[in-house]
């Protein structure tokens, strides 16, 4: 099966915005084993974009639109596709009664009267809800052909495809290609590489594909099999002799699994609470584990101590080791740590102070030195880092080394120094 | 003039990567004054290239080719587009030498005979150099049309095309496109829309188009002009009709420049401090003040309160009020503003406490339901907010409008209460 990806938009053309969805859905198509060969990109234009999506229906079995289907007049898409169909527009109860719904729960009292275009559907299409937004998703299949209409903001579109599109499209493949992610932290990508490379020269079916993200590395096994059962089954030495090589380092084993979900499944399986004591990172890391639902039976507080005079105040810091030894600083990292959970009631914290930039380097303290510690049961651990990027890559750096640092100090005390995460 | 692009490789169609190549050539042909209409994305195969190509070639005067021009076999661009044009390759004497000198430069000492194909250039083509790697940039003319051959890498593409390629293009379009982006918070996408319909429907010259951000909309002016300076005058008295409009909600006119960085500006300004109280954004909003390079000027400790307990011991919230109101109502936001100042030194104080979801929420208090409050100079301003979309994108709301309060409570105590930014 082929399917081909039109993404609509004058904002693309004009080079406004990148094209991320277009990457998200071919990464998608791909591990339902549709054969991608064409993608485009076509402005609010009607006339231009009935020429596009022809061409396409010509060579593909599917095609993929996302944007244009917002309430303004240059939101042409859906009018565009059911005519190229031809299958008239009709007016959708169902989907009315959800544009309804979602402007009642928003202060906005008066529905603005473009809003209800968006409640007109193809006779005979299928109807996505969004969850995120008031333009419906729509699924139009007619003489073997099947077009499936996103909206385009990502916040709505990624959501709509993994919930409400993937099981259409899954129905048109029967042999599978089935992926299985294996997550690492704290080690590069080349180096994680060449740890397996001979596993990579030597797989074809799965094949062993490396990812690097930011501070971190997946490992992408992907199997063509008949059903997940037996994809299952090929995975499983596979990642067995991967966890031999990489301990710890291997977090996670889910796709959507983050590295501070695997935090908050830790402190909830051994019932422990922790704080954050920030400096450099300022606040992104409590926001990152208040990120995960269910967060509040393990996070109480969190400090941003951004001045000097605030770690003394908050986290009572030593005048002395601010002063001897500078905030960017083992000791000041310490004693973060330390305050912290003195400062609230949590059995761990972890703490983070670094030099971000870009300005504030040094020769001896230069931009992206950052120092990281966690106390655990009257223990602190600090680790030195050296990053390198602009600031807010410094900081995301430090937020996923700090999560890391926090997970491996949980497993060394609580799981027995055992490599099971 | 038209131009289009055409980005070739398979790891665009599988996902691996996201195209931001297309974005920058976009941005760059707009800046340029070339319309583009359509981009097309295409495999490493020489007959689906070849039908892309003469179908852009049909309906552009210039295609800018990105990709496939390595040294390994299956980069089919260059041989590809000299077949379509019909100029012969020939070897480019000057190029050889150029990938002989690149090598000479590298540890590397022998040159694979595969990177020779690099110097064969069709006849007649002018080559770009690239100084970056050993594929140069081709431009090949013919019956008035246009193509230009960049290399994939955007660290090879982006120096060449604005050193080399620019100049060939400047010839073909004295006129250029110029946009100014107004940015306005508080005021959804269809109702400030509607508020300009009369604007965008009287405007060819300069246009108005509407885009949707997190919490924002941006307005985006474009003006055909002669050059920056009569394209500014064109924008002046629209500017101030939307600002007319819009009053405060209009927050910046500078593409590059964030809420948050309007934040720290005004901040620094009126020589102010802030700090913040979050329960239900955990850091977030912290963390997007302290992005900001040189906010330590203006903000010294940041609170994540997310525990009733929390709010109690850090803030000084009253446990009647916990008690009575619950943690998500006006009243806690209220305390949870003023014991932030009075735990800090600062000026202001922001709290934010809300329901991000996916539980939590009750008939009465629903998700998304979030109360942002600031304190200023003894006063305290409290909004409620009902916000729709997944835990990520209610918290993400409340940062920007927790930010725009922040913004617009400093602009009336400290601007007398003028609509300048």
């Amino acid at each position: 099966m082929v399917a081909e990806l039109i993404s609509v938009g004058t904002e693309l053309l004009l080079g406004d915005i990148v094209n991320t969805n277009a990457a998200f859905l071919a990464r998608q198509c791909a591990a339902l084993g549709l054969s991608v060969y064409h993608q485009s990109v076509v402005g609010d234009n009607e006339e231009r974009l009935a020429e596009v999506l022809s061409e396409a229906m010509e060579r593909s079995d599917v095609v993929i639109l996302s944007g244009g289907l917002g309430p303004t007049e240059d939101d042409l898409t859906r009018e565009t596709c059911a005519r190229v169909m031809d299958m008239p527009l009709e007016e959708d109860e169902h989907t009315r009664r959800r544009i309804r719904e979602y402007f009642s729960g928003t202060s906005q009292k008066e529905i603005p009267e473009s809003n209800w275009r968006q409640a007109m559907v193809p006779r005979g299409a299928s109807v996505l809800d969004n969850d995120n937004g008031t333009a419906p998703g729509l699924i139009l299949e007619k003489n073997h052909k099947m077009l499936v209409l996103l909206p385009g903001p990502p916040a709505e579109l990624i959501p709509m495809f993994q919930k409400k599109a993937v099981p259409y499209l899954r129905r048109l493949q029967p042999e599978v290609i089935l992926s299985q992610t294996v997550k690492l932290c704290g080690i590069g990508e080349s180096k994680a590489e060449s740890r397996i490379q001979d596993l990579i020269d030597a797989q074809t079916n799965p094949t062993i594909a490396t990812y690097a993200g930011t501070g971190e590395v997946h490992l992408r096994l992907t199997a063509k099999a008949r059903g997940a059962e037996q994809a299952e089954k090929m995975f499983k030495p596979l990642i067995k002799e991967i966890r031999k090589r990489f301990g710890t380092a291997v977090y996670s084993l889910k796709e959507e699994e983050t590295m501070e979900m695997v935090v908050v499944r830790l402190l909830k399986k051994y019932e422990l609470t922790v704080t954050t004591a920030e400096s450099c990172t300022g606040g992104m890391l409590a926001a990152r584990i208040v990120n995960v639902p269910g967060s509040s039976e393990v996070f109480s507080q969190g400090l941003v101590t951004y001045s000097n005079k605030s770690k003394r105040r908050l986290l009572d810091v030593n005048k002395a080791t601010l002063k001897k030894y500078t905030a960017v600083s083992k000791e000041t990292a310490r004693e973060m740590a330390m305050g912290g959970v003195l400062a609230s009631d949590a059995d761990i914290c972890v703490a983070v102070t670094g030099i971000a930039g870009p300005d504030g380097g040094t020769e001896e303290k230069p931009v992206g030195l950052v120092y990281i510690a966690c106390c655990i049961r009257e223990s602190v651990v600090v680790e030195k880092h050296q990053f390198r990027g602009n600031r807010s890559r410094i900081r995301e750096l430090a937020v996923i080394n700090g999560l890391d640092l926090l997970r491996r100090c949980i497993l060394d005390h609580y799981a027995g120094g055992g490599h099971h995460s």
